[in-house]
């Protein structure tokens, strides 16, 4: 088949369930896969700070300094607060699993719903920004600015499907050139200004009084800075797939990562804050930094695509998370149980092409014009964050394990200052943020509804102990006939060899046509009794069905199965279906569905 | 279930078939219904002669006289032919019955398959130039051109599912008060012209010499104008849709139709030539005549009014007509076999659904400027006028009946003035025609296969004299199971009274669980053989499709036949069927295809 030629093609040859290990990650390429999307939130996070300032005017830019410093702060507790949860949950699962277990039902619903519209949305924003950035540098392909997303979020979605490990040596590479181009730009640029290069004039020193400034615009500022700290709990959610011993990699992995993370985005701040650098429409805040420190050279260009290039893979963040979380809420019967089958190449793929699906949906809808998004983004993260720090408290309260009271201060703090972030957002931002209030219980709601489905349905299959089904007496076959043909005489032979009693039904649209199949059946099956009607109504399924109900309450009185064979046609070619009405589908599923009788299907194949 | 609610509520209740002879048409309805195109022809073919004459300059709109005279000769022609085709073919059809008979099948094939999309062409230029009439009207209601044009077809498609007399009712007052209407528009401009009123130098006098034109202008003109005698076919192809004597009665209706539409365009020409008129970008003739004869008092508004109204319902003789050529074509075996059956209303409905969805497609295809289309679907009228002439001129010549040299001039007559007029829209219009040459020979390519298809389908199901297929010895049952659970208890008390030998097959995932199903199945059931594999891919299909092939190899040797039996969870509503792996459905398409089983389900019901 071709389906299958091009799915290896696309996906490689499939793997066996044991080489699952050698699946796992590394330190290194962890850092690579899992924080794409902390790290490139360095590329928009002080720009969103300093957009917020510049409303009250250039005076106001020096507090994007004590702003970072907070930002600072909040990444510190959340890093060591993560780091407790790693070590606690190795199994993974972050704030879904954290929430559930110390907290209970509903809130790990919350955290895990929230987290699952979190990915999407981290999707979508960050394949859309990746496109601006690379339509910015190629100005001709803006116009097709919805199709290049999709194709990227095809792309990445393939190479999900092919395997966690071997997306990562594609996707690793870019991630390190980022790193080391900031590193550079940030270097250089603080050479120059140690050495005097840069005129300590472009900016207002500190402590400067602004007129207008508020405080409620400073925590606005301060929490659209936050959004450079989503994508910090994605190495908690992976634990599992890290290389033994898992929990610690990750901690040394996550640990790595907060580190790198302070370093560009408190190098990006001081550099945008001392260079001057006002928020443009058409430019970055990190380009216009990148043409002061360098000049429009190959070091400026190395920069741009580096950050083209990582906002579009912080999308594989959410492509490793979404899975796994989804097989967390499946395996406790809250989403449909497809997303715990593994793939040919041993990734979760159906969390892999749904995440994909959603997130095209997402950048059609808004044709690409995701940014709006980025404030529900941010509160989609601060929610799990708040309610882990929250479970982890509950945690050490109830374990009181050696050490329980510094751990409990970390979370407590944690807890306290991501809560502080969501209530600043929810009072800053509600316009842009109201609708998680809708769709979040609605979530819940579903997630609930699904539960109970799964429950009733274990419990309706489970045989109990010496319950026994009453064994069947014997077999009724009821064929529908059409006419006198080879199908027809196939289906009747196969009838006999399965079929204590067997009946044919014909139904005629007229009064002559009926009488004639009569005369002829006689003639030909004598040894088959024929029952027929006619339809007025030129219905098959009508006359059919009272017959069918007719000879299953006898059926069921002698303790017998009723069978409807049904004979199929295969065509040679697909195309030829069309030429044969499918009646034969359509009762089927009529049978199947309103009838208690069983349906066997008989296939015909056509030589020519 | 709600499908047949909503269905009876559109469509109205089932009809008997024997209903059948009160759905025909009286000379009165059919009128209305058959030539409602031909007549809204009026409303545009004075325009298209005159926009052909404006090129040259004012001076030569008295062309507009002498070509409005060839037209008339030419519907002459054709209603005299179209006369004799409808008494030589009572059982309608027209000009693919007359071409296929006189002239073989390729000649006929190209006819059917001409005004096949030419009916689609009538829907969705008929509907557009009347949704472009309404919204002039009212042109807010401009930019919903294209979804006013769809719900129109929607509407019409249900009128005429409903069934034939219930839309001729319906439809029956327009196309009277269009042609009121226009006499009395024409009455009333002729006798103020007698009395008057009007100043006789608004127009070139005839014979007038005109600088530039050439003949090729004067042809192109002409060709413009055949577009009025679009639609003059229909009552031809519906002669069984008339009350008996049908095709007398047809004949009335087409002779009348003949009439009325003679003295509306020559009414309409001459007045647009004595009156001056131009043709406008943003208002048509017919509104420019009404203007300028009445003001725009009451009258314009109701001359306006019907000529939208019988624009929009031209439509529907391409609903008459489609589904009955259809059904020719399709008992001929040229198309699938569903375009025979009546729906429950006694009209074609597949052929009447495909009408309409294939003219929705071309308006949204076309965003609604559907009358670029026009010179194709004037080619595509003309191809069939043709061919049926020279088809009757082949059948007198042949049969030679009473008076047979008079008949014979008649169609040759129409044979010459068709094909003139078919040369001169190839050489005139070939930019704008030449899709014809494309889609034509893949249409009838198209037929040919179809044909061939059913003709290899019929040998292979005809059972000839004296052969028998072999009888079964007997059965052999495989029943996939996943798990002990009550489904596969009753699966397996199904097979046991199918089977002569029932074999249970289970896929594992890896060892351990493989043999722990072996020991739990020993007890659970002693008398039923297992088989268990398992599949380090993670495959369900590829271990039990080996062991189906063996199985039936072995089934082959001793005549049995192969059964497989697949329980199917029947959920209480449907949205929870995404709750369950689709597997089995899977299994089923697999197994049906590619292997040579026979497939069995058996519905578990979840009651809860």
């Amino acid at each position: 088949m071709n389906y299958s030629v091009l799915k290896r093609l696309l996906i490689g040859k499939p793997l066996k369930t044991k080489e699952l290990g050698d699946q796992k990650l590394s330190k290194l390429k962890a850092l690579a896969i899992l924080s794409s999307d902390a790290l490139s939130s360095v590329a928009y996070g002080t720009e969103q700070i300093l957009i917020v300032l510049a409303t009250v005017g250039v005076l106001a830019y020096w507090y994007s300094i004590p702003i970072a410093i907070g930002v600072l702060v909040l990444l510190t507790a959340l890093i060591l607060s993560y780091r407790q949860i790693i070590y606690a949950y190795p199994q993974g699962g972050g704030a879904y699993i954290v929430s559930k277990t110390n907290l209970g039902e509903n809130p790990g619903l919350i955290a895990g719903g929230s987290l699952l519209v979190d990915y999407i949305l981290t999707v979508a924003v960050s394949v859309s920004a990746g496109t601006d950035a690379l339509t910015s540098a190629f100005p001709t392909l803006h116009h097709y600015n919805v199709v290049i997303a999709c194709l990227l979020v095809i792309f990445i979605t393939v190479l999900n499907l092919r395997g966690v490990t071997e997306s990562a040596s594609v996707l690793a590479y870019p991630v390190y050139l980022f790193v080391i181009a900031l590193i550079l730009l940030i270097a250089v640029g603080l050479f120059k200004i140690a050495t005097g290069q840069v005129s300590p004039e472009l900016h207002p020193s500190l402590g400067t009084v602004v007129p207008g400034i508020s405080l409620f615009l400073l925590l606005k500022a301060f929490s659209s800075g936050c959004s450079a700290l989503t994508g910090v709990e994605a190495i908690s959610n992976a634990v599992p797939n890290f290389k033994e011993p898992g929990a610690k990699n990750a901690v040394h992995t996550l640990m790595l990562m907060g580190g790198i993370l302070a370093v560009l985005f408190s190098g990006i701040t001081f550099l945008a804050y001392w260079l001057g650098i006002s928020p443009k429409a058409d430019e970055t805040v990190v380009s216009q930094i990148a043409s002061s420190v360098f000049g429009r050279n190959g070091f400026y260009y190395f920069i741009q695509g580096t950050t083209a290039l990582i906002l579009v893979l912080a999308a594989n963040t959410g492509f490793s998370a979404f899975p796994l979380l989804a097989v967390n809420l499946s395996s406790d019967k809250y989403m449909p149980r497809m997303f715990q089958i593994r793939g040919d190449r041993l990734g979760y793929s159906n969390g892999i092409v749904t995440l994909g699906i959603a997130s095209i949906i997402l950048i059609v809808a808004f044709k690409g014009a995701t940014e709006q998004l980025i404030p529900l983004y941010a509160v989609g993260v601060f929610i799990p964050f708040t309610l882990s720090q929250t479970g982890m408290i509950v945690k050490w309260l109830r374990e009181k394990p050696a050490g329980w009271q510094g751990k409990l201060t970390i979370n407590l703090i944690g807890a306290l200052i991501t809560l502080t972030v969501l209530i600043i957002l929810f009072t800053t931002k509600f316009s842009q943020v109201w609708s998680v209030l809708i769709f979040l219980p609605v979530i819940v709601y579903i997630f609930h509804r699904i539960h109970t489905h799964y429950e009733a349905v274990g419990e309706q299959l489970r045989i109990k102990q010496g319950e026994k089904i009453g064994k069947l007496e014997g077999s009724v076959v009821i064929v529908p006939v059409a006419g006198m043909t080879k199908v027809v005489e196939n289906s009747l032979n196969y009838a006999r060899t399965i079929g204590d009693t067997v009946i044919a039904v014909h139904v005629a649209f007229d009064r002559e046509s009926e009488k004639r199949m009569e005369e002829k059946w006689e003639k030909w099956q004598p040894d088959i009794r024929i029952v027929t009607f006619h339809s007025q109504y030129r219905s098959l399924v009508r006359p059919l069905f009272r017959f069918i109900d007719m000879a299953e309450e006898k059926a069921r009185e002698n303790n017998m199965a009723i069978t409807v064979v049904i004979p199929q046609f295969i065509t040679k070619k697909s195309w030829q279906n069309i030429l044969h009405n499918q009646s034969s589908l359509l009762l089927k599923a009529h049978l199947l569905y309103r009838k208690n009788v069983i349906v066997t299907t008989v296939p015909y194949r056509f030589k020519k």
